[in-house]
């Protein structure tokens, strides 16, 4: 049922757990340690179909997730996880239509991610200083076909923001709170903002910076996930785990207006 | 900058913390323990601005987030955790031009999330057997104005799901892995499923009834959410927390299409 | 089996899971809302003895644990955690004949556990300098029977420790790192030390004091206790918790000694 | 200050964190990377004292605390972790006289720890029924000196527990609930039982067979334990973490005595 494969689908091809791919429907035979394919006869064939190689191995064809995209995502330093993602993504209100703030890019995985909820009529201008970093964003994001996406190169702290108007931001860089001053140049009232923060240290610069700023109902959480191994009937969460990521700290902006202030 | 208050917008009212309220701004008067204001005097003042009560005390107004609403979402049972229903967005993979299938609809607060994700070219299709839950859902939504929403009254483990194609399917419901049957009827090739699973004794079977169905890639996890409370210079995670809401199991739907079988 | 009951022994008294009490089998009658009993009654019987009561009840009498007892310790602030009392007395490697310092004594409960730990070869020697807690935790400690503590009433970081020779040091106690450099008048070489403490800021403090103060292998953990519920076919872990008690940083004494000193 | 180290002393010589090692002083040289050294040398030296190796490194010489000898233990499965034996010896109620059974012995790190709180006026009666396992354990214990824990080489769920009255038992075996019908004919009443359970299945039976045992006041808790990496101005918890050992079940024994039973 449903769809079918059409030329130039980016396709995810599944040997097994580990054997993963994510490749474009082209004329150019694909090549594994189990035969090569001719991804052209996908073409017509219903989502999930198979193919069989030379050597009469079968490899499965679907559409990857956003979640499979991050497996194949290239990245100068650690992809942020799916968990935090997810939550910033609820903590920022992100809804079609948004226009969202970001520094530092990182991988682009968390802009994607954004990029995809705030939909055709919204965009995510991002911002990053790093030229390698942003290279390497650039070319994992343009597979997905994300085409609301506005790549800044520059240092947010001392150039500030691309001109315009946030609906919401999120910052997830070193010192985050020398940037919250300039968020009050393009947040618009009323916006959301998180803060990623990996360390102890770090938590109470940038709750004090977002309190002398204007920001209300200042609140941090951690997520911590932890995995269920399901071998038969010997289910147990799994020995080992991600013990930390960082700390999401959220807070909206309610500055003064008509010097009329709320208690928080 | 940005929007200003229009006539019949939903404002969140904020007093302090605690004293926090939804109303239409309309033409009666809003009493509260503090004085009474009249909300047609935001009428083109921007978000965030304050209005003062008779009393003198200024209440501020601005658009609630979608977590705003939830807090004020009337429910008969738990309210699904926003950590959880975050995560369950991202496992399903759901993106504008969706259709989500869900069972059951709870207080409609997942429904909320999964509708503003899926965008105006997606669509929900919730399935509820509980008459008052219902009620009480399309009650809490119908104020979002979210207009992509249908409302079956039924028992999918014994009358199966409306009629249709799903993108991808929620099950947060008594004993899931009785419905898991009927989500071949509609759930596409390819499709994700996400089962929210409370105890530990359901676990074993609902990834029983997973693998029998021909799903792949089953995983199981949890998501524990710590507080940091940021008490002046002594920042601590908060005495007490939520131990355990639930488990997100999920897999993809991968049928054998043409008797060839991958692997997992 | 096993032990009977004599006179003036110190006995927990059951009735259901709620209703316990610690009483001395005396002559006096013991009354509760479902009757009265006399334990003399409990004399010559097995542990583990029922008594009725004049209303037809029956309680059971047994001998409290070290745990049943910190239930009954009357307490000023917060009573430790078993989870953290049991880790601090492996960590401080508190074994027979071993005299440990503490500072402060709190209700007495890890006073008392680590007092058993030491056996009567061994001793205790706990500092406090509010003398309500200490008061109560005299109370508290002189019921278990223990001969083995020695309560100073003092400010060790304004007087320093009792004078003498400890094996270990516990410190529980408000701004610990002040009184490090007073640790060194009386731990011995080689000994372990533990703080306990509550908050993030309070971290970075005590490291370097410890640091600074010859201290090595400094390592911090935090233990999170979860409880299972297990209600019928449906285990899980409960729904509220403890999300904090503090940290546990441990490190032992190894100044330099004759001039040689080892990287850590 | 305090002791000096004395001929046969077993040491615990460190070079840095990681280069360790347990050794008794006796005149054989010692022989490391860094050069050898006579441990000899050290007799009548204080604690912590250090040596210089013909290379000129220095080497330093503590006793080693339990926590230092487990670390050193050969063993043939996964050791228990420090957390969890902590808490198991104070949920056994484990204290100077008592008579612990044990099932099975594993590396005897928990052994140790037990006899060592039960002190010379206790016993460990500890079964191992894989031999290879009794033997490395017994190897490792006895390089402590502890001479009250006897070894018992059996299969409790097919013969029973070694004859005698315990004052509680610890189950750290596959399929605990199978031992427990045997438990009552070695433990006396009011003593205490912990069973060291890795998976959700197994919390189950054990549960039921404890209920249907007369065991009384039955718990479960899981104990995780988080490590804080103190990296200067950069605190946070460790990135990765043991995530799951077992669960810890308690409970009291308390069986009918003269037909009166108390409701839990």
């Amino acid at each position: 049922m449903s769809g079918t494969f059409k030329e130039n689908d980016l396709v995810l091809l599944v040997y097994d757990k580990k054997r993963r791919w994510i490749k474009k429907i082209t004329d150019k035979a694909f090549h594994t340690n189990y035969g090569h394919v001719n991804l052209m006869e996908l073409i017509g064939l219903p989502l999930g179909s198979s193919l069989q190689t030379n050597k009469g191995k079968w490899i499965k064809a679907t559409l990857p997730t956003l979640l499979d995209w991050f497996d194949f995502f290239e990245h100068k330093s650690q992809i942020i996880y799916a968990k935090d993602a997810a939550m910033i993504s609820l903590l920022l209100d992100a809804k079609p239509g948004d226009k969202i703030y970001e520094a530092g890019t990182g991988s682009g995985a968390l802009t994607s991610l954004l990029a995809r909820a705030v939909g055709d009529s919204g965009s995510i201008v991002t911002h990053e200083n790093r030229d390698d970093a942003q290279k390497v964003a650039i070319k994992n994001v343009e597979k997905l076909g994300l085409t609301n996406i506005e790549f800044i190169s520059c240092n947010v702290i001392e150039d500030g923001f691309a001109e315009g108007e946030a609906d919401s931001i999120i910052l997830d860089m070193g010192d985050p709170w020398l940037a919250i001053p300039r968020v009050m140049d393009i947040l618009k009232i009323g916006g959301r903002i998180v803060l990623f923060i990996p360390t102890f240290q770090q938590l109470e610069k940038a709750h004090d910076a977002l309190e002398e700023n204007q920001f209300k109902g200042i609140r941090t959480i951690e997520l911590i996930e932890r995995e269920i191994q399901m071998k038969k009937h010997a289910y147990r969460p799994s020995t080992r785990m991600i013990g930390h990521t960082g700390y999401l700290m959220s807070a909206t902006y309610h500055p003064l207006v008509k010097d009329k202030e709320i208690v928080d």
